[in-house]
């Protein structure tokens, strides 16, 4: 099975594909789709779109396993990245693909065994689960990666729970 | 020229178009997207994009009027709208057609020239204006209505000033 992760956002959203057979976890791949700030908003929100498009015709997960956003202090980076996130949905919806979402939370507990881990806890796990050589970059690449993960330790008769509701 | 307005949501989303010829305005047609919260959320999403691609492929309009989102107390609400608001930005932006957005308080002054008009007012003048029968409903028909309107009464020197960055 492929899991594609993702840790939504409009300036930068994290992506992390990763392969689950018999218990055992794999990298695909990782990385960022960026966009930047000299473009208009739609224009923005149209990339992520076709990248996270692209990602799904491209690696054909089985799978697609969000990252739930937390709540920003300023509104206005709030609603922009609430925006990334609906566009990112939309590509994953029309993929027809099962859609599950976990909270940051939920993420770093799957990923250390503690819900409270700090970053580079969660970042050197996911090195280690995934046998990487290095901690994958940047933090966004690495958050899609353990969204990833905690799906892939959530494959059992609970899943459904996890569906985006 | 044929102006779409759109005022966003998630759970309803109003749209109007309206004729602009002369200085002369004429109602085309209004309505609503709704999706009903028995569905799943990117389900939701996807109907909305959906239901605005097909109203620009059907109508074909000129220019798009957004009006601007104004915040919500309920964060989880307002996350929700604002990913509405994202789809409905994409279709829009997929169109390759000119974007616009006005605040509240500039499609109240542009419609009765009064930026604190309350709703019955800015009803008021929209029907007036377009000469229809009565008051169009739902509200969310007659604010998308009041947008188009607005950037009808924009369109001038200074239009690009209401481009969507």
């Amino acid at each position: 099975m492929v899991i594609l992760g993702i840790d939504p956002g409009y300036a930068i959203l994290g992506y992390g594909l990763i392969r689950y057979e018999k218990g055992a976890m794999s990298v695909i791949d990782y990385g960022v789709i960026e966009t930047t700030g000299d473009r208009p908003f739609p224009e923005r929100l149209e990339l992520l779109h076709t990248g996270v498009t692209m990602l799904i015709n491209r690696y054909r997960p089985d799978h697609i396993a969000f990252e739930e956003l937390f709540f920003y202090h300023n509104a206005k980076t709030a609603l922009q990245v609430a925006a990334g996130r609906g566009v990112a949905l939309l590509a994953a919806q029309q993929s027809g693909l099962p859609l599950y979402e976990y909270t940051p939370m939920q993420i770093k507990l799957s990923v250390t065994g503690d819900g409270h881990a700090d970053k580079l806890q969660v970042q050197t796990m996911v090195k280690l689960l995934l046998k990487l050589s290095r901690i994958p970059k940047p933090d966004d690449a690495a958050d899609a990666l353990g969204a990833a993960i905690c799906h892939a330790g959530s494959i059992g008769p609970a899943l459904e729970e996890y569906r985006i509701k």
